[in-house]
């Protein structure tokens, strides 16, 4: 009997670890493979044949990596580019040594090109190795899928803190603006979001070229209107010439020529003091709480993380089943919000960004439309029954410390 | 009958709202007055007549209130200064025009300076009125209690978001380190605090001048030693001399002649950085998420914030009660926390500042004892059990916008 590898890569989330779980549970309650090997950090793991067998990982520890937030293998941002021979040999290689038939690679859009890229290099050069994908990004920001695991629990978290935030700042009379920076590179899924709560007056996405004058104008009538001005703003926003907002913040290079991004809030509470509207601003950066927030999972992203897990293993099982990606689309069934599986070719997922659609936009920052909002509104409902150790949700030690 | 004013000052938390809850549960379990008002913004409201009746607030409302983060009356800055004859007169006149006997003041150390002051004016010019201080504050700063309500859910939330990315950090290959800053202007408990979870690398606080050379060399040898350092700073982190980390970054006064602070996180990532230790360095800022918490609600704090809310009214029946501040101090019972209530001298409670032990503080930014990690834990034990509503907990409409 052969085995097989799960991976996991690029930015971590707060149900990454569900999915798996999926594939570890999958295959005990149905052993299609003798040993399910985790590669450790990603593709550089497999790289270096650092692998760790969770075949028989127990039921209770199943559980708790469920509510686990991160890359419980560990992830890495290595790219494995088409044409560099040696990585896809070197892949293929330290699989067949270890008799392994299937490696499922849980990411983003890189990703799931690495399991694209994979997929044709084994067919071209005849090895029987296959590759699924299991999609992951806070982002959501894949196609074609109707919203990616992770996404969720992260807006969840987003809609928590920006009306927790809300009612803190509502509660002082002072003159003031408050702004909600978010990550969202080049999709504002993440941003849009934050209206669910209600408490958004004004929302910077990257899908809308920043207008200051247009946007200064807006901030003013709210304040005029309300005496407040709450904002949220996507990290990626950015001016009609492609300049961010927040350039002129350092930036460090993250390996994968994407710049990383951060500073927008700050930039553009400068920008309103320095217009003289209010004389002060204060900013929420979520930053890296945004995708691992555990204790503020969405019941259904991590029901829908971990059957994609099982979804891709039981698929798996089938010979002719490689280069494929398995995803959730919508269907409203008695007008209620169902999760439909399927699973699509690799290059469909891969190296494309679903951007938060236009017509979803309301003009003038106003924020989003019913639609968007009857879209966001079933991902964030309910709450897992968490487990909690001294105080804070109980959490495996990752597979790469151990 | 006569009737009580209830009104919160200062910075919002996650529980304030509970102390105010336990004050009008009280009233209704015992009708000690007639009407229990609101003041609206604080003492701002009391000068403007600004009240509203919550007397019969509904028990459903009373349970959403407990779990409803920020001050549900409206907060301010306002300070009432010795010597402003007009404020306190008018105070005084607005109690006596509405009938109400006794002002329940919620608050940090400025606000139980407010109640020392309002009832020294009281018997010094023969006002019948009384004031009772009920405390609360995030920073954990006020003596003579063991500890302030507000703080623990704040340290409950950090514990959560520092384990959370710690482990999205952990996840990583890559050199560089992780900061997390927290609030804590003159005393870092918030940030000590943030030991409870195991992850913290490095802890500087407001309590230890910060030696830059001493500090790079510690980061040095936790980058040598495990290729990972994270670290946690109080915003009110500073020099030998005073001159705060973040200095240089910009500062707005907040009214009440202290400096706001902010960015030390970010100072910090630079100063390492600059040093050539890492190329890189993550900054979490967790700024206004930390006191308003209300999805991350330490249960003790909750139970205790109401409670206090249930005693301060209790003992105000007694007519010589005025002056007073309501608290907790700890003691073990069968190895077990407890929390005992007590009410002491406003006096006490006003303008001093409870600095984080130095005697729990370890050499060379190495974090907490033994002994204040049991401090903390049983503090953040428990989680109530939350009504969501949209995906997010459920919170009653701020008095302030009805």
């Amino acid at each position: 009997m052969a085995n097989c590898l799960v991976a996991q890569s690029g930015g971590p989330t707060a149900v990454i670890n569900a999915s798996l779980a999926g594939v570890i549970r999958a295959n005990q309650l149905n052993p299609v493979y003798e040993h399910v090997y985790g590669g450790i950090n990603g593709i550089e793991g497999v790289l270096a044949d650092k692998l760790y067998d969770l075949t028989n990982l127990p039921g209770r520890d199943i559980e708790i990596l469920k509510q686990t937030p991160s890359s419980a293998l560990g992830t890495c941002r290595y790219k494995m580019k088409r044409g560099q021979e040696a990585d896809f040999k070197r892949v293929v290689e330290v699989m067949a040594a270890h008799d392994i038939e299937v490696l499922f690679y849980i990411g983003g859009n890189d990703s799931m090109d690495t399991v694209d890229a994979l997929s044709e290099w084994a067919a071209a050069n005849g090895a029987p190795q296959r590759f699924v994908g299991i999609p992951k990004t806070v982002d959501n920001d894949l196609v074609p899928v109707d919203h990616c695991p992770g996404f969720a629990s992260a807006a969840k978290l987003a809609n928590q803190i920006v009306h927790a935030t809300y009612l803190d700042y509502a509660a002082y009379t002072r003159p003031e603006v408050f702004i909600t920076e978010i990550m969202g590179r080049d999709a504002g899924w993440l941003a849009a979001s934050c209206c669910v709560c209600g408490n958004v007056d004004l929302l910077i996405l990257p899908e809308k070229p920043f207008d200051k004058e247009a946007f200064l104008a807006q901030v003013q009538k709210k304040i005029a209107e309300a005496g407040e001005c709450y904002i949220v703003i996507s990290e990626g926003a950015r001016y009609a010439d492609g300049t961010y907002i927040s350039a002129g913040e350092s930036k460090q290079d993250d390996g994968f020529a994407h710049a990383v991004l951060g500073g927008a809030g700050q930039t553009l509470k400068q920008i309103i003091v320095d217009s003289g509207i209010v004389p002060r601003g204060l900013v929420q950066d979520l930053s890296r709480a945004t995708r691992s927030s555990n204790f503020a999972q969405s019941a259904v992203d991590v029901s829908e993380a971990y059957e994609l897990g099982m979804s891709a293993h039981a698929r798996s099982a089938n010979p002719a089943f490689t280069a494929q990606v398995v995803g959730v689309q919508r269907e409203m069934v008695d007008g209620r919000y169902n999760a439909k599986f399927f699973a699509g070719p690799a290059s469909e997922f891969a190296n494309f960004v679903k951007h938060f659609p236009e017509e979803w936009i309301l003009p003038d920052y106003q924020g989003i439309t019913e639609e968007a909002l009857d879209y966001f509104r079933p991902l964030i409902e309910g709450e897992p029954k968490l487990v909690y150790e001294n105080g804070i949700p109980a959490t495996l030690v990752p597979f790469n410390q151990r």
